[in-house]
């Protein structure tokens, strides 16, 4: 059995709060959560093929950036930079509430209907690299004509499979537009999740496999970490269905029918992760019933170790017992005869002898030694 | 583990008694709760930028208020003065059911479309102050044209920071009138769940902990005392988002169209709330699970120190009592000759020595010593 | 803790049968129940702040009665004479397949929706005197233009509030008429199942109660009886919920707009209900586990008595075995020396006790004595 | 307790297989079951008033019969014999899709809707005579203008009623026509349930009564096989709900409004008799944790009559043990003085007495002893 | 018991891995997966009683084909020819995303509507031939005007009776044409579901028997990956429902109403085989609680034995312990007097005969002995 995929579980408990804001201060107030990372901005603007890319310093650079490229696309990765964030808001026309959504990361994926553009919120899943096991962030997506905006918690992403497709200036990207490229955002977020699913796969399996060879005091721990994270994972998926259903039916301002199609594919997957999310949620709790059971098995070999060892000792221990009474024999030829025949001690540990074997066939027949069960 | 979140809480049991009036008397009868607080009213009437606030005395003051003043919310804390409340109910033209649902604490969340005004039950909960845990209390709220009525069961709510708002006259509250009002303080009372289930979530995780580290007798009665009050939680969220959305679909006449927008982001927020409930309802479960398991652990380890010990000492005991029997090696040399052997006492020693290893041995093969399992 | 709620469960057993009728009679065939009341009928008429009442001795009196009064309630307890029944039947244009739903008295709640009357069956709770709990029965109403008939299982009801508010003669029965009427019998039979739903919340705490200080044997059996009520409580309140929908919905040939406000009060106070059953329907799975838990928890308690007992004990009967053994110390100075050894009998002592201490440190080390867990 | 209805539960074990046909066959493909019983066929014509009943041999004479008689109920008994049952489809114009559905018995309760008729699949359900328990058989009916065909898996059923009522000449059936006959065949087979659920309240109400009084370790079995017969009622009877919605939406043509108020009523049967299997489900349930909490119980009492035992004679055989030593007491007067003290014997009796009450007591006080819990 | 059908249990675990493709690619991109198999292409055409059939080597055939017969079924087994399969998708106009699913094998079952063809995504299930149970494949279906592709994960299908029926040219394939046959395809892979679902009845027979005659450690593991395959059958056959009702109400392009009636005969038989899964899963829940309690059962038999040997023995071995105690009798006549009485010996033998009579019957009143429980 592998020991590592269960190793990180036990320590791993994000005290994830949930605070949206101090309860009652104004609704579209930003500030910055503790745990914020610095602010960095990416940008990438593309057509018929052509590409540019650099680091975003002077939001100013904008509007122009926009005039010259079919297709612009901003990455801002840290959400530190309240001030920044807010001016990038203001040039895309972007709702204070949503601009809070993107700020306060505990966010319900969903999707919400700008008059010009859409609004995405959605979480990506990644097995952590550094021994621990999911790790999901909040990236938020505006899609409107023409560009698209990205916001992540922090540097390191699942997107570069897309960069790199734009780069190569001849892929569907290029002729397809703006709406294409937040379906392929959202397909790369959304195919991210197979890899954790497999892992847990095979955390399932090598949790199952311990509990088949060898139940530990600490498998159901396992269990019940593995039944948080799936929990998690849920949570971030469910309402997903509902964000991409929505996407497709409202979207029709900014998706052309083409990319509905490809929409459709997206709502397939999410609607697989969910299928079998349930179906390990299913397989955790099945292997709870399995733990419980093995550790019944393990108590009932327990007992009846110690019945066997008892039923059988008992017995003779009295019966030596009574040999070492001492009633005496020079009294009467009542007391203790036996112990004045000569062969009053073979004859008692025969008869000893012989009730071992008759307790052990009896628990043979029992089925209690012997077989296999 | 920080013993104070589970400290209050076996104490705490709430006879939430549930008489919405006796039987059969007349609907829309007001009769004050044997509990009720005495009333206090309190004014906030304010318009562009300017703010008065003062008690309510005199409840004829109210029309001359509300010609002067665009915007007036009168809160009322304390439900015993049964008289005051129907003349407010008069000046506001208040159906004698709704007013009934005020005083009759124990409401579902609702949303009620009279003619010219909303009628809102909701709850709020706070974590209580002097040890206790969960504190819940109906809010009923009317919003009509021009003016805001809140209904409370006791001083002190987390409305306050709705109030410094007012105060400032320069927030969004001035300038989007009533309606604004009406959701600020819907959107106050929903966030102040969060603090509470992050009360729950540190709840979770020391419990957790305890069971992990050494499960105690009372864990589970902590578990149980635990999910009551989140059934309690769900019982008042639940129907709220219905509420809610009621109070979105059918509110057009009251809410404008960019308050909608603010109502749904309330939405999603108890749409959050639930989503938060429903996996602590789960993690609870996962914990009984855990518990019951691990109590069944506990079981086999005290099983296998009982029968490690009784199988090492019952056959040591067994040839101590064979080697005590009285059988008189005079007689003949076929009687417990052993005795009569100069290296009998060793022997036996030996012999005893050599079954306790062996049993030592054949306890650790099967993992029961040694091993950390 | 009461032991009252408690005592009276067991014995109830409802050995309720649910035959409709004979298979395979004709539909609309009235045969009275074997354990039928004697039938006796009541009429209350009035109108216009005046009443009358008595006993319906002759039903063709009721022709004129209708005549004369706008509103006449005709009362009938006991369902054995079903020739009356059917007189009763053919004078209000009664469907036979309603009046046959009457008779037979297990049916779902239900509104049935005829040319120029609505049907309405429903159950009324009461918590029984006589030490019982739990008494339902069944309430068929009948509402048209200017009637209403309401048929009873048996004398006494929760309805006399409603009667002592027609004879007052000011109540709002007066101004509205026989719909309201209807509304306030439902409402009535509504409000009866909350001093029921109070009783099983004592109950519940009161099981709670004695399984956290001390479970006995038999809680088992009250919590399963207690479920048992529970599921018949709410296999009489789901599909009411859906029966004062219908009412609402297809009755406006006979309510009024204004009674359909109460009515909505009405489908509010039955959400409350179905919201409270499924609570404590969570409750009594909650305690089931709780009371599980503390079995093992005892259990646990009763195995480490026997270990700490037999850990102790069991070395050093061995000891004391050991010396008790017979070896000759005459035949050579290795059998036995320390029985020949001046302090051999202290020393023993002394090594027993020693050993006692030292299990015993043991057990307090592993937490099994002293600390109260 | 009554035994019998235990009694014949284990051994019943239908091996239902499930083959519709051979996997790949062409559909409307006619073979007989295997265990397909001799087809019997018997038709019934009626016309106001007026009844001609016999065997039908000779399938030629139902065009004629059909001429002259306005309704006809042709009712076929076993279906080995396909080439009739293809015949008689011909004749009334059944579709071989529907003719397969006839005859492999497995099918889902459902009405289908063809041009001149409609097809309704059910199962009539009973209480089996020889001792076993539940006996359940498909029961397919074709009803059309003038016609009523059913057909049955062998003889013997519950629509004698129907076929007596007929006979009378002057039921509801003569003047109402051959819908109301499908309708009244129909509520026979539906109200054929209520006897057999009435036999499972009871057995439910005999497994409580046994677990209250003395668990006895087959009662699980009988639990369980209990739930799987109210799956397979429940499996009949959940899909028979939307049939006979069907039936009422679909049936227009041939239904008229008058018996649809009657297939109303039996829309109504089947909910009660779902809410009844859904309450009888729940009750299994918690059957099986009262079964399990009792074993508990059970064991907990086990254990304390051993933990009882081993207390009280471990210290007192410990105490007799250490007299039994051989330290030579002429040695030294350090070596067993007790044993030549002259009230040694007396005395050491006395301590084992006070040993064996203290523990006694203190059994007692702790509530294992005396107190019946 | 057959042990035959638990035998193949524990061993298989697929290691069902989800990666649709590498997270982040294009869309539409095909890769072979690692297990794929080589490719064969086979061709059906049949038009008017004519059939021929032939490998297809060369994909350019196919116009000439199409052109010349009505109905051509082209079958792809093995999907390792990422080239050949993109040739094919072109020649029949199939969007890449579809090609794509049909490449990666692990989709859910769905219908997809393209503008001149319809994609069905579904998965048969057969029954192991090596011994080995459930194996489970996807199964890809093109239909369009005139043609049928479908694409298999590997040689070996439940197909051949279809094509029987094709080589046969009488049969209803003939007249019905494509449609026809697409429904022909998907009603074999339904069907082929049934087999499967028996040998599960079987199982859970064999199951069922073990745990009344004599439950094993290993039966939980079997109920285990008795439920992790039902649920794979669930996940493969639930979203089928959905499938093949937009294939009902989607396809008029390309289903006749004639076959729509056969759809719908599809649609009931993947109802049942969802009904028969939810049966199942209910037993093997109803199972698990069958065993867990047979354990406790037995757990409390082991617990019995070694309560009656330990209660029997103890006392009786206590009494030879006091006999055995060397108080000196000749130090005074209060010091042990049994053992000198002339009598003694006798008497303490029938004192502990009679306390050895008195447990057993003890035990025997307790029912612990004797009665069969």
């Amino acid at each position: 059995m592998a020991k590592s995929p269960l190793a990180a579980l036990v320590r791993r408990k994000p005290h994830e709060l949930h605070h949206v804001h101090k309860p009652g201060t104004a609704p579209g107030t930003l500030a910055a959560h503790q745990d914020a990372q610095p602010t960095a901005m990416y940008v990438m603007a593309f057509d018929k093929g052509e590409v540019i890319e650099h680091p975003l310093e002077d939001l100013s650079d904008i509007p122009a950036l926009r005039k010259k490229w079919g297709h612009v696309w901003v990455n801002v990765d840290g959400l530190a930079d309240i001030a920044r964030l807010e001016e990038l808001g203001r040039l895309f026309n972007i709702h204070p509430l949503a601009l809070e959504d993107v700020v306060n990361v505990h966010q319900r994926p969903k999707t919400e209907d700008f008059e010009d553009h859409m609004y995405v919120v959605t979480r990506q899943a990644q097995v952590h690299t550094n021994g621990q096991r999911l790790y999901m962030e909040q990236v938020s997506l505006f899609v409107g004509k023409g560009y698209v905006l990205t916001f992540q918690e922090r540097p390191g992403d699942c997107l570069d499979p897309v960069r790199d497709r734009i780069r190569k200036g001849q892929s569907r990207l290029h002729t397809f537009g703006t709406d294409y490229l937040a379906y392929a955002i959202l397909d790369a977020i959304i195919d991210g999740y197979f890899p954790v699913l497999d892992m847990y796969s095979q955390l399932l399996d090598s949790i199952e496999d311990t509990i088949l060879a060898e139940p530990e005091s600490t498998t159901m721990g396992h269990i019940h970490g593995l039944k948080r994270e799936l929990m998690t994972l849920r949570r971030a998926t469910w309402p997903l269905r509902e964000a991409v259903g929505t996407l497709m039916r409202d979207g029709d301002r900014i998706f052309s029918d083409q990319t509905d199609l490809y929409l459709r594919d997206c709502q397939d997957h999410v609607s697989r992760i969910l299928d079998i999310l349930e179906s390990y949620h299913e397989q955790a709790a099945s292997l709870t019933e399995l733990y419980l059971s093995s550790l019944s098995n393990k108590m009932n070999e327990v007992m009846k170790v110690l019945t066997i060892i008892a039923t059988i000792f008992m017995p003779l221990g009295f019966v030596a017992g009574i040999y070492g009474m001492n009633f005496n024999p020079e009294v009467s030829h009542w007391n203790m005869p036996e112990t004045q025949w000569a062969w009053g001690y073979p004859f008692a540990l025969a008869m000893m002898f012989s009730i071992a074997i008759l307790f052990t066939y009896y628990f043979f027949r029992k089925g209690w030694i012997g077989h296999k069960k």
